[in-house]
């Protein structure tokens, strides 16, 4: 049960909010100067030849109802506490605030306070002589026979079909008129793991940890049945059942605009999840427009979420589908199928045949042969600065590039290296065999750019220290790779390159901390005397080259 | 500690989520053909001139990076499972996908599977000719220290520039050189009430009820700091006071922008409270642009929320404030004063003046004694149906009217009855006192149209039917006002309708269920045989008012 909340004071959370809704809106909005009695969010420019859509009631059921303020929804937005019906005075202000010529349409959840306080609201401004009309929306499905179903999160299909054709230049009769045949073609289940907090009230406690509850309203009442927590595939076929089962028979072949709602604590993947369940369900070939999944109609932090199907008729349809200047509104969306694209062949970088090069080969098995003779020193050393497996996991790349010796393409360097990039990258598993593979696959690039090999070898060491986020002093590979390649560089032999690498790699020893790779967990004071097990690698593999390579040049 | 969650498998999780994405996008996004090892979404149309941007790492941060994908911002999201790396086979297939001759920017938040995975795909691109760029981002100041700070929620500002840059069709060193830039200019620090719930992994348990924790990633793993459970004001102060201290002294008199990002289950009251307090803090006078509160880079079902800083220039300030076609950016805002806009005066409809009306006062004076004489019956008709106060309310009503008198529009009908509905609604209390409030004015309203007091009342009864939910036979004042006035508007006379009110009152005793009102909620069986007791005081009325015009005009 979340309990632990971001608030400062009941008392203040609704004003609070409200403000900080209205001060980020971009000038779109503001609100009346009634705090902290009267909360009414309402469009910063009105147009006064429009008729004016007012709706509200509690708080805690955010972005609804301030967030829906805007070009295109509503005109204004009364606001009560958390739950609470707003006063009827609070109703009256918002009305004569946004009220012109044209008139106003009132949006109302069909709740007692809700219905007494707009309509009192109403008829008093009416007793001013204004034209006001009244929609109560009552789209709750979870009692088949309630006399009074709830107002739940339908009602924004008749918040965005009245201020569509508001927009327009409708005329007040003709918008009340769609809003009431809408609000009557609507229905909506919601379904919750956990109820929700209301602040200073306390965590309710009804549901076990293996239960949900199905039917519930927006005000943290009880659902009419308490379900077995269950997969969203099964919850959702259970909802869906239940919501196609409401609609009058009539209905049963209309086409429908379906709302996904999250209750106020879902996180998107989840919500994208139970999308996904729905465009899979027995309701998927009934729905030709879709709403979210986003948090429209909320009950602060419930852990649940609500459906809502509009029947649809061209108004309607083209009202969903007009854009709107209210952020919160997702959007309506026609379900698609999945698009897929052919995934690209990866394996064009790694075709090059199978081709000799003697001197290439046996340069490269003097290499494996190396790491395989020095795997156990390198795994003693590792031992004390590290997991102990640096030698081990460079012999397995090892074996498995002698494995594979016969597949390479050694008359081609750069699709060699490439070869060998792919190999060592999946044999050895772990960053050191992708850094690795990185290495030598900016070394490739280099030699088909026209570097000389040593040029190349130091742009797959750059590369190396790039992508791992090394530098020299790190205690890494790259205190024996740097210098010696620098050497090369500027056009030493072999034998003095392998020395500075080696010179480099017993450096290591006396270097303190760490910053990155494997030792950068460690106590600085445990590292000392300890050479980087990397380094001693990269000094043996030189010295094996060196030593190869004089020995060829030899015989 | 909320661990029940909608999902069907772990192992389904991120697949099922991205599809429901692409399929409710709209026809904007598609994904490649690689499931379930290469989980790639694409921008559906891609402009073959314009330089790709491609972005990703583990799931679990929707709407971050799928829901990125669009007009403006990425070109492709690479998505690995709940918090792990893609590998590099898909960031490779990504990158291939949607790079064409203006090459691909690759944008990587800095941990070392995502730094090396994106590293080695981008060196494999480059060997098969494709001209690749790649930022890190490392936003996190939680540890001032870190070698390799993080990279958090803050790689949304990164997004939004280079995706801003590719789509008026800068080259890709002039966009990379941006995104550098942009990065090493943003600082983010993320708080957090309760850890997250990784799916097949036991709950974190590691915050007390009365703790939260400072410092964060978006991977679960703990804070820097566990902090006291605090008010939001004191929390943004504290988040304010680091992440100034985080700023290069050089930044100091920066202008920055401010993105306000939901880690997952925070609902939308409370991040616009956060937003509230941001607007107060010491960081309000720093900050030009505010992106958010929303979630942007979740953590799954985190209680938390993060902030980022990012420093200002001319581009940066352009690229934040252009729109773009990602429902998931919720744009930026510069923060402004409040608008408030002055409360239209509510008394208007109240402001008649007291005037003379002997035959009216003597009237309305003899209902007020008869209400006042008949409460205690009615409360002991309503203690057997209801709460057992329906005569003390109504009585409570008529006292206020009586300490009223002097006061009443006599002389004006209309006013009479909207002054008379301002007393009983305020003195009244609860649903009766709106409702009779609501019967005057809609009458008040007939009077001033020019209805007879028959017709007018009708009206009055038909307002409190409408707003009140209920119908003849729902075992409310209803079933003895309607057909009183039935045959008031008929012509009958005043003793034939009371008669008509009393026949009424007395059939309620033989409805069986009540649908709306006080009874709604009992059994059918405890109600037989009592009558209503608002439909008895209604009788009650019309008979005092019937005796007394019969002997005023006796006399």
């Amino acid at each position: 049960m979340a309990t632990k909340r971001f608030l400062n004071t009941r008392e203040t959370l609704v004003t609070e909010a409200l403000d900080g809704l209205v001060r980020l809106s971009g000038g779109r909005l503001a609100r009346l100067d009634g705090y902290p009695h009267i909360k009414v969010v309402v469009r910063a420019q009105l147009d006064a030849a429009k008729v004016a859509i007012v709706s509200g009631g509690g708080s805690g059921h955010e972005p609804a109802h301030a967030g829906f303020v805007g070009e295109g929804m509503l005109s204004a937005a009364v606001c009560g506490e958390v739950f609470a019906s707003p006063s009827v005075d609070a109703v009256l202000a918002a009305i004569l605030a946004v009220t012109h010529e044209p008139g106003c349409l009132l949006i109302v959840k069909n709740y007692t306070g809700d219905r007494l306080n707009f309509g009192l609201a109403a008829e008093r401004a009416r007793a001013l002589g204004k034209r006001v009309e009244l929609v109560l929306v009552a789209d709750d499905v979870a009692l088949p026979d309630a006399a009074r179903p709830r107002g739940v999160a339908g009602t924004l299909f008749v918040h965005k079909i009245a201020g569509y054709l508001a927009e327009r230049g409708a005329a007040l009769d003709e918008i009340a008129a769609a809003a009431r045949a809408a609000a009557s073609a609507i229905g909506s289940l919601g379904v919750s793991l956990e109820g929700c907090t209301i602040p200073g009230a306390p965590p309710t406690e009804r549901l076990a940890a293996d239960e949900g509850e199905l039917g519930l309203g927006i005000h943290g009442e009880p659902g009419v049945e308490k379900i077995a927590l269950q997969s969203v595939r099964s919850l959702v076929a259970l909802m869906t059942t239940r919501l196609l089962a409401a609609l009058p028979r009539e209905r049963a072949h209309g086409r429908f605009a379906l709302l996904v709602n999250d209750l106020g604590a879902v996180p998107p993947i989840e919500m994208s999840v139970i999308a996904h369940e729905l465009l899979g369900s027995a309701l998927a070939e009934h729905v030709d427009l879709v709403v979210g999944p986003a948090p429209l109609m909320t009950s602060l932090d419930m852990n649940g979420f609500s459906l809502s199907l509009l029947e649809l008729d061209a108004l309607r349809r083209a009202a969903l589908l007009a854009p709107c200047g209210v952020a919160a509104w997702p959007g309506a969306h026609e379900p698609r199928a999945l698009e897929l694209r052919p995934l690209p062949s990866l394996a064009q970088d790694r075709r090059a045949p199978a081709s000799a090069d003697a001197r290439r080969e046996a340069l490269l098995l003097a290499l494996i042969d190396r790491a395989i003779a020095i795997a156990p020193e390198l795994d003693a050393l590792d031992a004390r600065v590290g997991d102990g497996d640096t030698g081990s996991t460079l012999a397995r790349g090892a074996q498995a590039l002698r494995a594979r010796l016969a597949s390479l393409p050694f008359a081609d360097a750069p699709a060699l290296l490439r070869a060998i990039a792919d190999v060592i990258g999946e044999s050895m598993g772990g960053s050191s065999g992708v850094l690795l593979a990185i290495g030598c696959t900016a070394c490739a690039v280099a030699l088909t750019g026209g570097s000389n090999w040593a040029t190349s070898l130091q742009a797959g060491a750059d590369a190396m220290a790039g992508h791992g986020g090394a530098a020299l002093g790190d205690r890494t590979l790259l205190d024996a790779l740097v210098p010696a390649l620098a050497l090369a560089c500027s056009g030493a032999d072999w034998h003095a390159v392998a020395r500075a690498a080696r010179a480099g790699a017993n450096a290591t020893a006396g270097l303190p901390l760490a910053r990155a790779g494997r030792s950068a967990y460690l106590r600085s004071d445990a590292l000392l005397g300890t050479p980087d097990p990397g380094a001693v690698a990269i000094a043996a593999l030189f010295e094996a080259a060196a030593a190869h390579l004089r020995n060829s040049s030899d015989g």
